[in-house]
C-alpha cells in the first residue's frame, strides 16, 4: 500500500497516542508507510502543530542518527480550569455525605474519564522528569496511578495495608496516621519496585499526609527517590501536615455534617 | 482558523478515540472546523478506512437527522495473537513461583500496557451490546476493569470483600469459594450501581468460578444482569466450575512447583 499524507496522519496519530515519551525513529515512520524521511518530516511539522493547538500534547524532535520523536501529554489551563470547576461542584453535592463526616467517592473514583484526565494532568505536570514507576496505595488510588502511568508509559507500584500469599517476600514499615495517630503497617512485595527507581506517587485524598509519608519511608528501604507527590483531593483544615511540597487537583475546606455543605475549591495544581 | 483536511484528520482521529461508543454528530464536526458537512464525510470515509486497516477500530455511521458516526474500539486478530504469544511466555517464567504453588502477577498486573491490550480485547468483544458498567472484584482486577471500561465508556463497579466506612450503606452477599469451598463475603455500596443496569463482569483471575458467581448473585440484589464475563487467565484443571460461558486471553493448565514449570496457553478468546 502506498501511503497518503492524509492516511499517514490518521495513524501517526494515534500511534504517538499509545507511544507517549517513546523515542520513535522517522526511519520507523518512514517505513512503516515506505515514504521519504522528508515527507515524515513535513508530516510532524503538522502534528506538532494540531497537537499543540488542541491541546492533545507537544511533540519534540531529538535530532541526530539516534534521533526521531518523543510525544509528551499536556494540558491546557483553558480546559482544566472548567474540569476542576465541574469536579469540585460534583463534590460538593450533599448527597455524598455519610455518617461519620465521609464522602461517598465511587461515583468519581469510578469514572475513567475523570481518572483519564486527572491521570493526564498529573502525567502533564511530571512528564519531562525522569520517572520509572508511578506509586500508590491500594485501593482508592489504583484508577488514577493507572491513568498516570499510561500516559507516562511506566509501570504502576501499589503499596497495601495488608498482605496477601500472591505476592511472594514483601517489605513492610510502620507509620503513623496523620490525622488519627495510631500506628499502621503498610508493605510492598520486594518483587515489585527495582532498587534505586524514581517514583511518581499519586493518591485520590490527602489528609495530615500520613500514607504518603509512609510511602516515602517504604522507597527508602527500596533506596528509591520520589519525583514528586500528586493527589487528586487535599483536606484543607489540616495543621501540622507531614508533607509540604505535592498537586493537588482540588481542595475540600469544609465538611458540615449539620448543615449538609461541603466547601471545596481548586487545588494548586496551577501554582505548584 | 480554516482547518485544512490534514489538520482536521489528526484532531478528529484524537476526539473519535476519546470518545468511544459516542454518537458525535457531523454537525458537531463541521462546526468545530468551519467546514462543509461534505467535506467532514469525506473525512470520516478516510478515517473508516485507515482505522480498520491498522486495526485501531471500526466507525460505525448512523444516518438521519439524529445520526452521525460512532467509534467502536476493535482488535485484529493478527495483532492479538503474537501478544497472547508474549503473555502465555511472561506467564510461564518459573522466577514467578511462589510458596505454595501461587503465581507472582505484579509485573503483569501493574503493566499499563498489557492491560491496556486486553482492555482493548475485552471491549471488542462486547462493545456492540448494551452495557451500562463493568463489574470487578478490589483488587487485582480494578486496573483490568478500567482499561476496558474507558474503551467502552461505562463506569467501574468495584465489589468488596472487606467494609469501607466510606462507602456508605452496602448489599453484601455470601458465597462459597469454588476451590477452597469456604464461606465468603462480598458487599457492593448501594449508590453504585442502578437497579436494572447490565454489566460486564471481569476479573483477573478465575479458577472454579466461585467469586464470578458472587458477583452474579450481587447482580440478582441490583435486579441487575450481565452481558458477558470476561477473565484475563482462567485455571484449566478445575473440575466442576460454576461459570460455564466466560472468555479468557489465556489458560493456565498446570503449575507444577517441584519441577519448576509453569504451563500457559491461549484461552478460549478467539474460540467464543
Amino acid at each position: 500500500m502506498s501511503w497518503k499524507r492524509s492516511e499517514r496522519l490518521i495513524d501517526m496519530t494515534n500511534y504517538l497516542l499509545n507511544h507517549p515519551r517513546d523515542l520513535i525513529s522517522l526511519t520507523f515512520f518512514a517505513e512503516r508507510y515506505s515514504a521519504a524521511k522528508s515527507s515524515i518530516s513535513e508530516d510532524i511539522t503538522i502534528l506538532k502543530e494540531i497537537f499543540e493547538l488542541q491541546g492533545i500534547g507537544k511533540i519534540i524532535t531529538i535530532p541526530g542518527a539516534a534521533g526521531g520523536v518523543k510525544y509528551f501529554v499536556t494540558v491546557k489551563e483553558a480546559q482544566v480550569k472548567p474540569f476542576i470547576d465541574d469536579l469540585c461542584q460534583l463534590l460538593a453535592n450533599p448527597d455524598r455525605l455519610l455518617p461519620g463526616g465521609y464522602l461517598y467517592m465511587q461515583d468519581i473514583i469510578g469514572n475513567p474519564q475523570i481518572m483519564d484526565q486527572v491521570g493526564r494532568m498529573f502525567a502533564s505536570k511530571f512528564g519531562d522528569q525522569e520517572i520509572d514507576a508511578v506509586m500508590t496505595v491500594a485501593t482508592k488510588g489504583i484508577p488514577l496511578a493507572y491513568a498516570t502511568a499510561s500516559y507516562l508509559n511506566v509501570p504502576v507500584v501499589i503499596v497495601r495495608k495488608d498482605t496477601k500469599v500472591t505476592e511472594g517476600s514483601t517489605v513492610s514499615i510502620n507509620y503513623v496516621s496523620g490525622s488519627t495517630k495510631r500506628i499502621q503497617t503498610m508493605l510492598l512485595a520486594r518483587k515489585s519496585l527495582k532498587e534505586g527507581s524514581r517514583v511518581l506517587i499519586v493518591d485520590d485524598f490527602m489528609k495530615a499526609g500520613g500514607t504518603i509519608n509512609g510511602m516515602i519511608s517504604l522507597l527508602n528501604e527500596f533506596n528509591a527517590s520520589y519525583a514528586g507527590i500528586a493527589v487528586l483531593i487535599e483536606a484543607e483544615e489540616v495543621e501540622d501536615r507531614l508533607i509540604d511540597q505535592y498537586t493537588s487537583v482540588v481542595k475540600l475546606s469544609n465538611v458540615d455534617a449539620r448543615e449538609k455543605k461541603i466547601t471545596v475549591s481548586e487545588g494548586n495544581y496551577f501554582l505548584t
